[in-house]
């Protein structure tokens, strides 16, 4: 099943969670709940900051040497008739301030802001932020109910 | 930060739903959300019956060829202060009732039975039924708050 392009955006501008992907230099699955927002032909997921380095600094090595990643938004729900996934394939790379068009950065940075009104409290997205950029390769959808 | 035994069985026991990172032939993650439970060393997740056949077989398709899995349990929140995740990287294969002791299969569904009372009304766990049997290679806990 594939979701059109519409009902996609939809769900990426709704859902608040999702799960990455990526692969270590020892080729095993790595793994990181994640924000993310739509932006243009990109979706954009804030590397934060300080409290969780060692994590983030992971994800970056990993989609320096492969940029080969999946990204799962999904719906658990005690009555299994209402489950449903959505998973993308993505083709995933850091971008920052200084490496990417201004207009870029600043309409990635203001999706992030406009989806999650928690960055007003949380100084996470600092001019020196990083962001996963991705594009979709591909897109499986399920769900256990047509629909 | 690792937690202990004892809260990581309860942590296993209490949360739904996991999401489970395999890699396919051409080296990129494959991702799904799956349900599971733990049972002695273990961690158990099923194979569901007809509804997901495609995603199924490309599952066990995966694990056969490479075991080295990761399974993330995590909790997302508006408040971003609740949040918190687990990432176990797992040695994972598949394993039917024809392939492994009676007792462990037994014990297997067990597990899952008592965890999910949708089994009582969903008939996937049938005599062939085949589990994603997991051991626990490492484990990363983080939680933006301690605790």
């Amino acid at each position: 099943m594939e979701l059109t392009d519409t009902a996609l955006a939809a769900l990426l501008a709704r859902e608040p969670v999702a799960r990455l992907a990526t692969l270590n230099r020892e080729g095993r699955p790595h793994l990181v709940p994640v924000v993310f927002a739509p932006s243009a032909q990109h979706i954009y997921s804030p590397i934060d900051g300080k409290p969780k380095r060692g994590a983030t600094l992971a994800r970056i090595r990993n989609l320096d040497a492969n940029p080969a990643a999946a990204l799962l938004i999904d719906h658990y729900d005690h009555d299994w008739r209402a489950l449903w996934w959505l998973r993308l394939d993505v083709h995933a790379e850091c971008v920052q301030r200084s490496n990417v068009p201004a207009a870029e950065f600043a309409a990635a940075i203001a999706a992030l802001t406009n989806k999650y009104p928690q960055y007003a409290a949380t100084a996470v997205l600092r001019d020196d932020a990083t962001l996963i950029r991705m594009r979709i390769v591909k897109q499986v959808a399920w769900s256990a109910t047509d629909g």
